[in-house]
């Protein structure tokens, strides 16, 4: 898929794979985003995170999830934008600050809406993988997809 | 709940409530969120943003978890701190600039760990409630908590 291509959802099939670019954990990012939203020792200070659960500095879930979505954004190009009504998380291991994270994305599940035939519910399996190939965070997530035929700017109601 | 008894394993029951503080949502922080991790009109462009899904800028729904995490671990004073595994999240309505979120969490399950009797796994539900007490978002996280008696003697308080 390129960058380019705006997808709506006469364009995905079941087993569609989405692949982002790479992108390397700064620590400062790291911490920065700790501070301000998940401001735990084994967060926010390398050496207090010695003598933890973590044994060393993780980065927060959260920041792991953020710089997936921002991931997800460059590599699965929605017409209509990537709107998720909810998702699953797990985290079978931390982030560390330096790791190279990559999220590989396939369509698991495309359930038309029967209320609302312009649009359809899509599952997709996001899996965040660092430069190990170990998964670092696994998202099941639905998302709100729109019909090429349906998508007007004014169209949109609020959430289905 | 005082802010500062720091609760292990032995303090928990199911059923037990805690009621974090409020927060109200900046738009300056939200925008620059978005532009940092979910770089999407209807989370970056007011303007833009009024011709989309959500009629009017929405805070992308990582900085409504990010913005929850802050207000829990505000809350549940967890000894050990608050160790995630992974969780199930629904957005079921916008975050707006100026909104006031306050996430109440409760204490749904506790299965103490077969192979380490040091710690369970306590599943619990956290809603954030905007200033008219919609839900925004609901979480339900299995949560990694230590016993006292498993925990390092100078980090928690005596046993009585």
């Amino acid at each position: 898929m390129t960058r380019q291509q705006i997808l709506f959802l006469e364009d995905l099939a079941v087993g569609d794979e989405f692949h982002s670019a790479e992108q390397r954990l700064d620590e400062a990012q790291m911490i920065d985003f700790a501070r301000q939203f998940d401001p735990q020792p084994f967060h926010t200070d390398s050496v207090a995170a010695k003598d933890t659960f973590f044994h060393g500095l993780a980065a927060s879930g959260w920041y792991t999830a953020a710089v997936t979505m921002k991931l997800l954004a460059g590599s699965m190009p929605l017409g209509g934008g990537l709107i998720g009504a909810g998702c699953e998380l797990q985290w079978p291991r931390p982030t560390r600050p330096g790791d190279i994270l990559q999220v590989v994305s396939t369509i698991l599940k495309i359930v038309p809406s029967r209320s609302r035939p312009d649009r359809a519910i899509v599952t997709v399996e996001c899996l965040t993988r660092n430069q190990r190939a170990d998964v670092c965070q696994r998202m099941v997530t639905q998302l709100v997809v729109m019909r090429r035929s349906a998508h007007a700017p004014t169209t949109g109601p609020s959430v289905p």
